[in-house]
């Protein structure tokens, strides 16, 4: 082979192989669920998982004041590899569900793998108990000092474009307070977990 | 170049091709949104772009009965580039949210371009306002008939998976029946259209 084609080839492996490796936030390698009777790793794999999730709130909004709605909100419980299991926000309350978590607070996040690559990769429907996902029961507050700097290397880290968001829209930092843990990822219907069990877990494989 | 490097650099190519060819599901080129200000073409084009839908309800379980829950669900509005704007669902009483519907049918579904891989491809964070998504109130109500029959083509040709799911789970096609349109696509906060815009609105572009 030439220099010339053996360079060629060179760059076209390299291609290769930064196309076909995963962004970190996809990646098939780093997505290794935990075992599905290990509940409470489960629902802490998913929660670092996910970079957002769907909020639902009580609506205070014409004309759908006192039903239940739906919206997407960027989340992150650290930065990747340092998971707290606390799923931290960056909000305004020029946003439509921050107005009704001002009137009620009690919220739920929903969380699915769905939202990841693994379910595709997988050949799991986004509905099958296998495509795992988690809903977090409780409240949205917002943190301040020591916590509000752990959110904001959280979501930063995850979200670099939240560091550009407009000033004037008066952004804060605010976690989800879990108060029930409901996990669906396998046959056999929900299973709930306590936040006590849940904050415990860790979400990595131990290595040997 | 010899023969033999020649091969070795079309095979690697093609496998670069291949690699970076998206998936049909996921392709850049097909997931070409409308113009922000067209809002209920976004809206349609949102609805038959996701798979799978955020469905918010009014809990009926302890110990968050009358609070927010936030679920997933495999939605189709049609099989693909047959868009009816309605979305329709697979369901079975012994779930969860399908319960809390039975007490109360008043829902809301969020569906995001973060769950396609456009809002990655373009760099929009999932919360920007650039991802677009799209929050549906309403409620949900069993189809029968031909309508059964539509729901039945729309999501197992979407949801291949659906045809053998386990039959003593009493499976039944049900609609979401929209009262309000929510869209997220831009800056300037959120905008509303009507059913009957959204329903006039179409997903696709037209060709010259």
């Amino acid at each position: 082979m030439s220099v010339v084609s053996r360079a060629a080839c060179v760059l076209l492996l390299g291609l290769l192989w930064a196309s076909v490796s995963p962004s970190p936030s996809s990646s098939p390698s780093r997505v290794r669920i935990p075992p599905h009777d290990q509940v409470a790793r489960v629902a802490r794999f998913i929660a670092h998982q996910c970079d957002w999730a769907s909020m639902a709130t009580i609506s205070t909004h014409k004309p759908v004041v006192g039903q239940p709605f739906s919206n997407a909100f960027s989340v992150s419980d650290g930065p990747p590899g340092s998971s707290s299991g606390v799923p931290y926000m960056y909000l305004t309350r020029m946003e439509i569900s921050v107005q009704d978590l001002e009137v009620n607070p009690a919220a739920s996040l929903s969380m699915s793998l769905a939202q990841t690559d693994y379910c595709r990769q997988q050949g799991y429907d986004p509905q099958s108990p296998l495509c795992a996902h988690l809903i977090l029961s409780g409240s949205v507050a917002e943190v301040n000092g020591t916590e509000a700097e752990f959110a904001k290397k959280a979501l930063f880290s995850r979200h670099p474009e939240m560091i550009d968001w407009p000033s004037d829209h008066n952004w804060f930092f605010a976690k989800f307070n879990i108060t029930q843990v409901w996990v669906l990822d396998y046959f056999g219907g929900v299973k709930t977990v306590t936040p006590e069990e849940y904050f415990q877990a860790s979400p990595y494989r131990k290595h040997h």
